[in-house]
């Protein structure tokens, strides 16, 4: 196996924009990732478009990556779009890895990208809803916010965790949101204002949940002994993983078993454990999900997210920064992109260019990237380590 | 790079199956594929699903691998959608081969499967027109009859070729189907029936365009070296090669630059010329699409499908069989799973247990899938090559 690296990172800002087509978006990332990089289009040798709803939302099925990348101006090279919920970005990023680490492409575009607004809101919604099956559980309401809400609820009683604590993750998010030039929400918001906002599945509020997002992200990989050839700030790839839920077990509601598996695996590939992780962006879909991670991914003992989020670990400063982007919950979730956006703003950092929002020192950075869910856990885990 | 071989294969009838759901569909082409090895369900390592329609037709958009998988029993393991319109199934399968040749993986599951009944026609339709650009081409009438009834016109022009030889290919491939359990289509037809169907795209005729579908096909694939601890048979994958238009040139409408070019790679690949291939199946999403692949596989020189055809030299018992399972055409074209159910075809023949319709000491066949169609040519070409 070839070790790999990132030699080109961009992406849009994240937002609503219901008149740009999902072409105008997914072409601004692609090309941002290449201006980023020394190389032309013509370099680029396979592309991999991460997407999850265009079909539903825009019409374009089947072959958006074609269209995008035509009116990126890269043709007549492999070009597939790979589907896999929210995870679709991750996902394509981890079949781009397999593809430069085994030897058979040297410079491999991996786009996420994702045009949700220009609907009507119930329409998104239900489209959203199709990431459950379809005809067990998102035809019963079992839809997103309503299963987190009951993960919420199992960790309070359980764990003690409380309404104030999942606000805290919120006021966090939107603080390091008003830092990223690039976020949907720029807003800061005290404990109070998300304990008021309007209830959407007791207990998450308003701004315990993600926004509907437009916006797209891009990175660009190759061998990581070809990487100084293409940037002067590469960024390497230590481990990526990409894998499925265990449906047919029952668990405790309070953990993700396949979060657990995906970064135990991630870090045995980069030879590092959760102590070695400067920062992290992780799947805040809703807070709860936040808090769920932070135990899951070992940053701190099973029940103990809460003492976490209290003494601060989390924020910006603390001992280990999570979702200093703004998180879902802050910068957007455009759900193809979101996974792509992570490793965006990781490389950022160990790159020590992140602006304001700047972890100092960054050396190792984690991405925690969920699609779907059935049976009580995400369909898809994916975990990638960056290294500087 | 280590070299792959197919150790299973199966497939569901292709036909029209309204009550069935796309779980049901899926799980029988697995189970079909894992029972035609030695293996379990819990020795797949990777899922691999192609697919293009389900979210427009069924709902199941985003996990719909993840849905069939649970009801196949085969969870805990990476599992992805990949999306590349008719050519989805056969994109995953070239995916699935880097991932095993790659190492990253001994036993992969490739999955294509596709619903479209259950739903008005023109839903199915509309639907379909989505792997053209929504935005410049299908919204302008441009869907796939007028495109290919472009193209026939164009290749009676320049070449002479008449509506008689596409009646003629037609004729062959509904000959073959009826040879073919899993045919969607066993009637067989006179060349004056087809000529009397009624017009679709002047001059293309019902009889000259293939059905819509339900149906999946799976195949199970190993590295060479293990691949008789698992079957008795296996057949070896010398070639998988999956490429894109080059849009930005005008072409002669008389052939596909594409197909060209994936087919050169695949022959250098496999180190074989179109003369070693004993058997070919090839889309014929319409009859005109068959007698361009002649010229562009290199069964024949350009402009000479006509006469390949008027000699027989594609019949069952010809020179170069096409099309011998009855092709999109007769055997049905479930979208996402024709590039799968391509390769079980060349499998059984390779095999020697295709039935009435083997072709006798077949020792290489070759699939060729397309998919998508942006200025006047596939979007994606997908061949592959297999030797026993």
């Amino acid at each position: 196996m070839r070790k790999i690296a990132i030699c080109g990172a961009g992406m849009t800002p994240f937002g609503k924009f219901p008149h740009a087509s999902i072409k105008e978006i997914g072409r601004q990332a692609v090309w941002k990732a290449l201006l980023d990089t020394r190389l032309k289009p013509s370099d680029i040798q396979k592309v991999y478009c991460g997407n999850a709803l265009s079909g539903a939302i825009t019409g374009q099925e089947m072959i958006l990556g074609h269209v995008i990348m035509r009116a990126a101006g890269l043709t007549g090279i492999p070009i597939l779009t790979i589907e896999n919920a929210c995870s679709s970005g991750s996902s394509a990023f981890t079949e781009a890895c397999m593809a430069v680490a085994g030897g058979f492409y040297d410079r491999v575009l991996v786009l996420g990208v994702e045009k949700l607004t220009g609907s009507n809101t119930a329409h998104v919604v239900k489209a959203m809803s199709s990431a459950t099956d379809v005809e067990l559980e998102a035809g019963y309401g079992l839809i997103f916010p309503s299963a987190f809400a009951l993960l919420a609820r199992k960790h309070m009683e359980v764990y003690g965790s409380t309404s104030r604590d999942l606000a805290a993750i919120s006021v966090k998010n939107h603080n390091n949101g008003a830092l990223n030039p690039n976020a949907q929400h720029k807003d800061k918001y005290s404990i109070d204002d998300i304990l008021n906002s309007r209830m959407i599945a007791d207990p998450l509020r308003l701004l315990d949940c993600c926004p509907i997002s437009d916006g797209a992200a891009a990175v660009i990989i190759c061998p990581a002994d070809q990487a100084k050839k293409y940037t002067d700030q590469p960024v390497y790839v230590a481990a990526s993983v990409m894998t499925t839920g265990q449906y047919l077990q029952t668990n405790d509601l309070c953990s993700f078993p396949v979060n657990q598996r995906a970064a135990q695996q991630a870090y045995e590939m980069a030879g590092i454990g959760p102590e070695d992780v400067d920062l992290a962006e992780v799947h805040d879909c809703f807070t709860v999900a936040e808090l769920l991670h932070y135990e899951d991914l070992g940053f701190c003992a099973k029940g103990e997210g809460p003492k976490l989020v209290r003494e601060g670990a989390t924020e910006l400063g603390g001992r280990i920064p999570v979702n200093v982007s703004g998180g879902l919950l802050a910068k957007g979730h455009p759900v193809g992109a979101t996974g792509v956006a992570q490793l965006v703003e990781i490389t950022s950092h160990l790159r020590a260019n992140a602006g304001e929002r700047q972890v100092h020192g960054a050396k190792v950075g984690l991405t925690l990237c969920n699609g779907g869910f059935m049976q009580g856990e995400p369909c898809v885990a994916t975990v990638n380590i960056l290294k500087r």
